[in-house]
């Protein structure tokens, strides 16, 4: 592959286009975690590499199944294969996953000195094996669809590095927040910086699309949200090199004016949200993703078309929607659902368009 | 106690003032499980029930720790003692709580032949112990505050009843909506029966305010929560015996209209929704209580203080707020944080409302 330095044209870029509001011709799709544990050939793939964690260090395998929802479905994108929680552990905290526990770190922000140690990492020295990945599924895609890179966002990589793992009420990082928020401001200020080099870096290797993921913004009250989670998305964002961007802050639907307006090129919604009232609210500012709820993908495929069609029906024919589910795809979704959702979506969109031209 | 057959006079009724919109010299407080772990004397009481469960289902003790959190704050409400989920327990699905894991069913729904036996409770015979404990709360209060009494909604039941403890995505349940929709409505017909014959019971009993818990509603897209949460709650408000009612979605911030307009008194608001949108989206409709988040009361009380004021201003002095947790009051909440909470309501909001008249 050593002589192919100029990467190939793209030949699908629907999602481009959906993400620029411009007209197209179906509603593209992709889904959050389209590699995932729902897949029999994800599930080879991951046993071969002895780990979740070993998989995504390893660009190669992480090419592999980075791909391999593709080969199954004509999806409209591919994403990175790599974790939200890549930045804290190049920062040194041990990023690490106990089975069926989700991540942890070895090293938590437990004290004040910890936190005025972080710094930035260089994502070509301690995330070259993501930058590896992007450069490596780019080439693997040979131009078919565009490859979404991705980053948890500082709000989200602070939770887990004060915390140490997940939590249904973040006691710690709550307690840190109304003890000491100069604190939590200082881990967000680093992790703002360290966000947006990594983001450009992988941009730089080949990401045509940059996506934050909010996970866990949407535990913070209103006010909170904006001076701790979005607060520190605006300056990712308005530091990105020129590629679209994807905020997703799950959770987050009340708070939809706002987020539109952070400089983002599309916003992410959750099945929480009515589309139609989305759309009334911040008018075609941004493009707008999603929101099947996950949990169809486990009922019968009558069930799933309908859905689906129900959900373009609310998004509507005008151009800027781009398919997705309301979160990640979850380990009990059937195969043979996704293929009826894709299927569902290509058709009743390309329908839908046509009856507005 | 035999023969004051009356019930004493309210002397405290500033919460009724305020679910009817009247102004009141200072913003009512009560919080949501403010009987609970927090406090010494309730881990005390519940150590000589032996469990939770022979807690809440002892008259006696239950109005103990009722009045506990009053002999400790000047709160403005007492709320029974009890669990949301009494009536599917009476339905005989046999409740119980293992140690650190929330509340769960012995014998949830499993086959469509036992969703087809369901039947609504008679809360004079199955529920009779939670209306001894209401009479005797009742009692016990001697007109100081009033108290409420409260279920949980169709919806949070049937989730519970479905999956046979908590969850984080509700898999079963939300199997059964997209594969089975009609056995779902079958088991929320019988609960909003059984629901609004429970409520009514309470208030016959001397419960002076009806409140709904639809804790897990906010797991629902949009369309779904108005067909199998909100659908469900109307009807249950129209048959209320005629009290004061408060319906609480969390998760609900993004539906407050039509929540507005389900009938009830009032609106819980969790602490995602910024309280001055709220009051702006849904006018001077319905009173509106909340939101302050739980998390503050483990912070030291300088903090605890300023969130408090953070809130009451957000709501203003206008008529109609009801202050409270955006959710239920947390173990690791400190007494005395709650005391400057409690403190720090009382006068703040006298000072905002004077300085409006």
């Amino acid at each position: 592959m050593g002589v192919h330095l100029q990467p190939a044209a793209l030949r699908n870029d629907t999602l481009l286009r959906a993400l620029a509001r411009e007209p197209t011709g179906y509603t593209p799709i992709w889904l959050m975690r389209q590699a995932g544990r729902y897949l029999p050939e994800y599930n080879a793939t991951r046993a071969k590499a002895g780990s979740f964690l070993r998989l995504a260090k390893s660009p190669a395998l992480a090419t592999e199944v980075a791909l391999q929802p593709l080969e199954r479905y004509p999806l409209d994108a591919a994403i990175l294969f790599s974790d939200i929680l890549t930045v804290p552990d190049a920062m040194g905290l041990g990023l690490y996953f106990s089975e069926g526990e989700g991540p942890r770190f070895e090293r938590p922000l437990r004290d004040e000195a910890a936190i005025m140690r972080l710094a930035a990492p260089d994502p070509g020295a301690e995330l070259r094996y993501v930058l590896d990945a992007v450069r490596e599924t780019r080439r693997a895609l040979a131009g078919r669809v565009p490859l979404i890179g991705f980053s948890g966002s500082p709000y989200t990589l602070a939770c887990y590095m004060i915390e140490g793992s997940g939590s249904d009420d973040w006691q710690r990082v709550k307690e840190m927040r109304y003890a000491r928020p100069d604190l939590l401001h200082r881990i967000l200020e680093v992790n703002a910086r360290a966000v947006a080099d990594y983001l450009n870096a992988q941009i730089e290797a080949g990401a045509q699309v940059a996506m934050l993921f909010d996970t866990w913004g949407g535990s913070l009250s209103a006010a909170d949200y904006e001076e701790f989670s979005l607060a520190y998305m605006r300056p990712v964002l308005a530091a990105l090199r020129p590629v679209p961007s994807i905020v997703f802050t799950k959770g987050g639907g009340i708070w939809l004016e706002s987020i539109a307006a952070s400089g983002c090129s599309a916003v992410g919604l959750d099945w929480t949200v009515d589309p139609r009232e989305a759309r009334s609210r911040i008018g075609n500012k941004v493009a707008l993703q999603g929101n099947l709820d996950p949990a169809v993908l486990a009922a019968p495929d009558a069930s799933v078309r309908e859905q689906a069609r129900r959900v373009l029906d609310a998004f509507g024919a005008a151009p800027g929607h781009i398919f997705n589910l309301g979160h990640g795809i979850t380990p009990n979704a059937r195969p043979e659902a996704v293929a009826a959702l894709v299927d569902e979506v290509r058709a009743h969109s390309t329908k839908l368009r046509a009856s507005r031209a």
